[in-house]
């Protein structure tokens, strides 16, 4: 693996899982992999889960950690070719990853979706531009419209609880009073759908997904049809991506549950968090769920990539 | 020890000083003792002192250490049970106390005083709450009411510079432009109220401080009077309590001032810092004082208490 | 050395130069050197490459780091000596400065000049009161007047490039939105006035730079002029000197285009960057220039004063 942006870069995605959860098991059985190595974090939006638990596996893995918060420790950074840079932007994506990459060996970066203009956001400019600069290998702490490193661990965790081979998974959209991107949920729908499972997909209509991640998933507008049954219900808010970054609803009725989650089979509640409680999903929901042991993933998950980039540097 | 968030977690106050003292001798005396470990340091209020005595306590005790700044690289929690999370907060302090946990093995964290309700901030609200739903051992870094790193700190140095067995203690109300919290007070008297001393408490009418703090404490308005014959002043400048947080008096002629210190046994100023020099005390006094080792046994304090919290996980 | 201010530091420019180029051949050279010691960053002003290279030389070390944003984390310092504090600053730079350097062997600090008082900026105020007070070694950063850290990388990296013992370098001032300090050209011509070489400096008129930097100096008005036969260009924007602080053009015929470059001796474009494209170079300029083995050349000019440092101190 040399960059991590998308499960596009897994050859052997449960040898992945498998090996986060070896790690799970020994913290430490790589610790001087990373020797002499430095992971530089850089980050253009606020983090937590994300940004403990990948300093946290470096560390594991012998490394050393540098972190860059991009807006409040530098300046505005530029992103178009051939602009006359005379205003706000002080310098271009081609300098800033060119040289954040002498000084690291591995860089995750967090970068965010505008949430204005769809195809910005899809077409990943930032991170792309970002990739094609640095001269180390890069991951992705969440990108505008994926969060590869939160589906892995989705995954891990899913293989730890599943009772059964094929379990039935649910992703279900939630409300929430702010607009949200949709990388969660297209990133989950992209890793789950190469998991032994039955997917389904329910959302309001109006909130579908961009059709490249929900190609073959069951997709239902009856949320209570949808999770029974189902053994994970995986629940996230995103925002409209027909009308692009828009709030359609915030119908409370959409809400996860004790009720909704009697219609499942004895099924698990997942989130990546942070959640809005009683918005999202209610307080008997969150404290009866998987959502604290999910988020530990995020260190195993965040490990296993770096090991493997750190492998196949060597 | 398992968690330090004031002195009712010490059960033996003098073996603690000396361990800190012993650390002052050989930093590197338990080099191996966090090897592995790491410290998560939580601020959701601006420090410079604690940030880095404590981070650089945990690097002589071998551990790794992670530092976030809830406000600027996070976001608001909700500290509230049951309330539904439409408005400012994102995450909840269940999930957010949780989920660090996840990562770290000790955690640290500075809190604040609203100042505004003083039955929030002297429940410890925060972190309370923390701690509850922190799965690891949970270090004050300073909270609403307390600061018992700095305490421990205030003793070793008192230890240190002490020429007599049951010296002479002043702490002293001093002047300052803006309201601060009653913590450092509230903490050197519940700490000094355990060391072999004379206890004296000096402010103005009105800046009584919560009685559980000074039962049994001489407590003077005549800040001469208590002067006199000390071996140390420490001077600290706290808003009302009994009128919540507000500035009732900014009278200079409560300066720490050479004359003043001319009434006392050639006694010591201490400070916990930052101090606003010709406000708080003037320059000469500031100049001749061991504020500056005092800042140093910060160190070794926190070193100490980390060093606690390792040996008894383990 | 103690102290890594400014060139007056240096004993041995050459030496430094090669020591440089020693830990890029093997940067692991000294990897025990720093064992058990911690480096404080101090930042009063945003950087990447700084902040980013400094913080990968010490690791390189073995030591350990910590970075303190001032502004963010912390409040602000009081430089004026007797000043009754009852304002906006907290702490007074002699304790703040004392007190970090409690917790740290060495302390990086980058100052910034405000470009409004002349005076109070090239007596680099801040600096030499942190100096003062500290009680470990100080590296500058860069400070209001001096970026010595870049003016060594700089040097390394003509060292590394120049194909005759004389070079000619020429530093050109080039056209900016806004009004930046003197720093890196003051510094430059520093540094290379020491160095075996030609040395040209080019600027429109009002932009002379102190006489203490341009003493010997060959200076003059005529870019093209001073860009005839030159091995480097070393392009960089500064605001007026005598007008202190103010643009006083954003001539845009005096940006660094391909026809300019042809009037060279085949010469290299370098630049301390950050850099705005088609303002202060043209894109083509850029991108066939040096500015990133430059900017990797920071992290080894930072190690060698680090371990000389730390060499000194034993």
């Amino acid at each position: 693996m040399k960059n991590f942006l998308s499960i596009d870069n897994v050859t052997d995605l449960g040898g992945l899982v498998e090996q986060a959860l070896q790690f799970k098991q020994n913290p430490f059985a790589s610790k001087d992999l990373g020797k002499g190595k430095t992971l530089g974090l850089i980050f253009m939006n606020p983090s937590l889960r994300t940004r403990l638990s990948t300093q946290q596996a470096a560390y594991n893995l012998g490394m050393e950690v540098m972190v860059m918060n991009m807006n409040q420790d530098g300046w505005q950074l530029e992103f178009e070719d051939g602009s006359v840079m005379d205003g706000g932007t002080a310098e271009h994506i081609r300098e800033a990853a060119a040289v954040i990459s002498q000084y690291c060996d591995i860089i995750g970066i967090r970068t965010f979706a505008g949430l204005k203009h769809q195809q910005n956001d899809y077409q990943e400019l930032v991170l792309n531009k970002f990739v094609t600069y640095a001269q180390v290998p890069v991951i992705s702490l969440e990108s505008a419209t994926l969060h590869p490193l939160q589906s892995l661990a989705d995954l891990v965790t899913i293989q730890e609880y599943q009772k059964s081979h094929r379990p039935k998974i649910v992703l279900s959209w939630a409300p929430h009073p702010r607009a949200l991107p949709q990388a969660v949920a297209n990133s989950f729908l992209q890793w789950a759908s190469q998991w032994d499972c039955e997917l389904v997909l329910t959302h309001p209509p109006g909130y579908e997904l961009a059709e490249e991640f929900t190609e073959g998933v069951q997709v239902l507008n009856d949320q209570e049809l949808a999770m029974k049954g189902a053994d994970f219900v995986y629940t996230k808010n995103w925002s409209s991506y027909r009308q692009y970054g828009q709030v359609l609803t915030q119908d409370p009725s959409w809400m996860i549950t004790p009720e909704k989650m009697d219609l499942t089979n004895n099924g698990q509640f997942m989130h990546c968090l942070p959640l809005r409680r009683n918005v999202v999903a209610s307080d008997e929901v969150v404290d009866n769920s998987i959502v604290i042991p999910q988020s530990k993933n995020r260190l195993f998950a965040a490990q296993a990539v770096l090991s493997e980039i750190l492998l196949d540097a060597q």
